[in-house]
């Protein structure tokens, strides 16, 4: 008798976004004449830079000539793209890497959900709360989370982020195997200075943890010393794997790439106390169970690190961090407390007057058309805020906040 | 301390492939004047059909006007290719399926990979001897396989296939909860006709197992009878899943888009004894681990359903397949055994005078400058056969037979 894997059943039916889905397509069937705006899922509403589009015509072209056709490719990614990740992300802040240490991937989302993989089902997990769900439910599918209890998953640990400690994990005090860190961070919008992230490091170091840090954001940073990269810091490159996408940089939510570094030097214990590279271990997953990225996605990734792409990268990040700004005076200006939007594309606002996440997503939702996300959705320390997404277009953040500064006074 | 899954360390560090490219590339070396033909790898050399690579260019202009632009898709794929998908592959075939029953990819290599998240690693497995390596690989990873002994893998009852048994596993006196099946099959070009596909499922529903199904190769049916789908079988929704991919048939190995076909009416048992959707599990998580397959990509797929698709599909079928003919009748003049190559891209030949797979590997390398590979690469009962693909260039299996031909004799 065939048998499921039962963590399944552990899950809640329902996720967040698809909670949400149903209760607008209930408000606008309900109201058809209202103008609802979405502010709530992270989806981007610019195009690809021109350069991706270009390389990606020309790929196309590629295939269809018995000279030029690619078959597969290798598992972890082209040189090409993998080169220009070296000297473009990582060199100019002082980061060598070597090209087996770059893995290119359809995105972020499939390599934070995979990467438990070659980990051992018995080491903790440390995730902040509120946390991008995906982390804690690849770690329920997979049984490492243990089982639900009042206090959340037995086998993962808490870090509460909240207005007290300026939505920044502590240090923890007791000993993590595994911590999920992802800065600038979604869903709070704050992100890590050097000595901030220098802390988990060390910590990871001292604990023999290791770090998965989430980058997925970083090309959203207007600061200096905030760390592009957790390579940045010393020793990182022994506790720690770093995801990284396409996906918010340059508009390739729909095309689906990103890259995750594992460096040569970093190791975990087998049972038997012997050192085990994880390089070798995620290589060896992915030759296995995955089969390459598209070459045109690849070209298209490719084609961001040209002159002309990188212009047109910072124009769409500008873009959108404008938004995140007239966002944020909007809130200002309205006295609610408002955070992020700084050095990301998410803005973390606290409810007025205490109210729920949910209700005050229903509220703005009824009274202002203006979809958010419910902080809770994120976590119980998400509770009491929501999450807007400086992702829209400019038009629609504009009637949003017209629509919410009417609706709050 | 974080501890790896010590599951990767049973496995073997050397795979088939890489081992073949190793001996291919040191024989290069010292032989630099000798033109070197591959029929070793299943990799194909005919470029994409028209059809998808103008829609593909349409698609990727797409993405460069903000009115077009795609974000983020559905993680289970786009209805536009679902549905050319049921209204093409199933429906000729009295087929019929719901579009939440099929589940896009970045191809069948992942899916098969990813499956047994679903299923509890406590179930048997069953695989035919010899078989596409992922699938026993990915059971090693995940613990399912058990150890290794003398006999193979210790929770995997092997289904031996030779020539007395027509290459064709037979069905197990003992009771196997979870089976692998490929037909057309990778690496020994066989096929069950409808009759041999339904014992299959009969003893599946008997035993309450679950059939996994890798259907990669079905563009390659040529015979009446030969059931493109396993869903041809009555009984088979409440008993199989279903893998397709694009690699083969329409050239996709380096695009990446493949299904996955979970009937609704798929269950399997909780360890409370209730039964579970498979269908919801799966959905569940590839939302949870996945972001959905490339838009560029799907709208390629979606042209191969095209008049004019269809038509540059049949050419490229019709040519790997002239290959394999041109390759059966050399062998056959020879006096050597061949079998496959009727209904399948794949040919499983006997060694002359019982010499193993990698000596008879060696040989070919080295006198006729031609790369097979080994049967035993994919299981003991490949012991004493090689494997050819009929994915080469036409002139390239030409003169791969000549060289052959005035070696053997």
């Amino acid at each position: 008798m065939a048998t499921i894997n039962e963590n399944f059943l552990k899950l809640f039916n329902n996720y967040l976004f698809s909670e949400i889905a149903r209760k607008v397509k209930a408000f606008k069937e309900n109201h058809p004449d209202r103008n609802v705006i979405s502010l709530g899922i992270g989806d981007v509403t610019q195009p690809l830079p021109k350069a991706s589009v270009d390389a990606m015509a020309r790929a196309v072209k590629d295939m269809e000539n018995i000279t030029t056709f690619r078959g597969y490719g290798p598992e972890h990614g082209y040189d090409f793209l993998i080169n220009a990740i070296i000297k473009n992300d990582y060199l100019p802040h002082g980061i060598e890497l070597s090209p087996s240490e770059v893995f290119i991937s359809d995105g972020a989302k499939s390599d934070c959900g995979n990467i438990g993989d070659i980990l051992s089902i018995n080491n903790s997990v440390g995730v902040t709360d509120p946390v991008y769900p995906v982390y804690v439910d690849s770690n329920v599918i997979s049984g490492r989370a243990g089982n639900r209890t009042n206090a959340g998953w037995s086998n993962v640990i808490y870090m509460p982020c909240n207005a007290e400690n300026h939505f920044k994990p502590r240090i923890p005090q007791r000993h993590i195997d595994i911590i999920y860190l992802c800065f600038p961070n979604n869903p709070m919008g704050v992100v890590l200075n050097k000595e901030e992230l220098r802390e988990w490091v060390d910590y990871a170091l001292e604990n023999d943890s290791i770090i998965l840090y989430d980058a997925a954001y970083e090309a959203y940073i207007q600061e200096e010393d905030i760390p592009h990269s957790i390579y940045e810091i010393a020793g990182a490159k022994e506790c720690a794997i770093e995801f990284r996408s396409f996906s918010k940089t340059a508009g390739f939510t729909g095309v689906r790439c990103g890259y995750t570094i594992v460096p040569e030097s970093l190791t975990a214990s087998a049972p038997d106390g012997r050192r085990v590279s994880l390089n070798q271990l995620w290589n060896r997953r992915q030759c296995t169970k995955f089969n390459g990225t598209s070459y045109i996605t690849q070209r298209g990734a490719e084609a961001i690190y040209t002159e002309q792409g990188k212009e047109q990268v910072r124009n769409t990040i500008n873009y959108y961090m404008t938004n995140a700004m007239l966002m944020r005076n909007g809130f200002e200006e309205l006295g609610v407390h408002v955070y992020g939007g700084e050095n990301a594309p998410y803005l973390w606002i606290k409810t007025p007057d205490g109210i729920s996440s949910w209700n005050f997503f229903d509220q703005m939702l009824h009274e202002a058309n203006v979809v958010v996300t419910p902080g809770i959705g994120f976590g119980p320390s998400g509770e009491g805020y929501v999450r807007l997404t400086a992702f829209g277009h400019r038009e629609d953040c504009e009637e949003a906040m017209k629509r919410i500064k009417q609706w709050m006074n």
